[in-house]
């Protein structure tokens, strides 16, 4: 019906389109992202260091600790990824602008991450913790593998 | 057997047990917890926001991400007392000191929330509405009772 639409009318809804699409924008604030993701990141390494510590021998392995922490490492993994909205790659950080250009390879990544954090949760469930320390291995490779590539040093 | 101890093996063992105790104290320094505690609020304003708004009738309501976030802030929810360990009421905090000199009072609070967010992320995998928004608000009464005594203005 655009066709019967007088030119006023059709300014007017290219304001209406104009308005919903800053609005849109205006959910996820590239800033507001960027501290989003940064906040989710410190609570993953809050996490993530004492499985590291006890798997390098510095602190004795305790199962309700392990499984704790293992737990909220994967619990936290599938978070990370909303914190990178296109135009996010603005301000202080450390994620380079191909996580936006090979965003399919970054999706990827982080999906590789979230499902070894889980087979981790799931084995310091069991308590094997030679098994343990292996996929904890495989978590470390699934982080490295996307900081090699998307993070500045 | 420490009455066999010389002096110099006791004034040692002492010397020990004090540079342990240091080693723990030095695991979590007062501004890391604060830093941690900070990020964990801020991963948790993030998803509560979404839930809010659709509470408050601002966006529509879609099943898949009420449950999404509702879940979230259940998985964060447990996260949160852990970055208030005693001295951590320093710096640039909204804590208040009555955290810590009233506790039990505090962690009881913290648990109230964790119960009725836990129950918020039940519900949103039921779907029912209007249910989901009476729980919402009981999650945001724990929220409230929390900061009301113990969050600085």
């Amino acid at each position: 019906m655009s066709y019967l639409l007088t030119k006023s009318k059709q300014f007017a809804l290219l304001g209406a389109a104009f308005l919903c699409a800053s609005a849109a924008f205006a959910q996820v604030k590239p800033a507001d992202a960027l501290h989003y993701r940064k906040s989710a990141y410190n609570v993953l390494i809050w996490n993530w260091m004492p499985l590291a510590n006890t798997v390098r021998g510095k602190t004795p392995y305790v199962k309700a600790d392990f499984e704790r922490y293992a737990g909220r490492v994967a619990q936290i993994a599938p978070m990370l990824l909303e914190g990178f909205p296109t135009g996010s790659g603005v301000g202080k950080t450390e994620a380079k602008p191909e996580i936006w250009t090979n965003w399919a390879d970054f999706q990827q990544k982080m999906k590789a991450f979230e499902t070894e954090s889980a087979a981790l949760a799931t084995l310091s469930k069991g308590g094997d913790f030679e098994k343990i320390k292996v996929q904890f291995g495989k978590v470390g490779g699934t982080c490295k593998d996307c900081h090699d590539k998307y993070k500045t040093d």
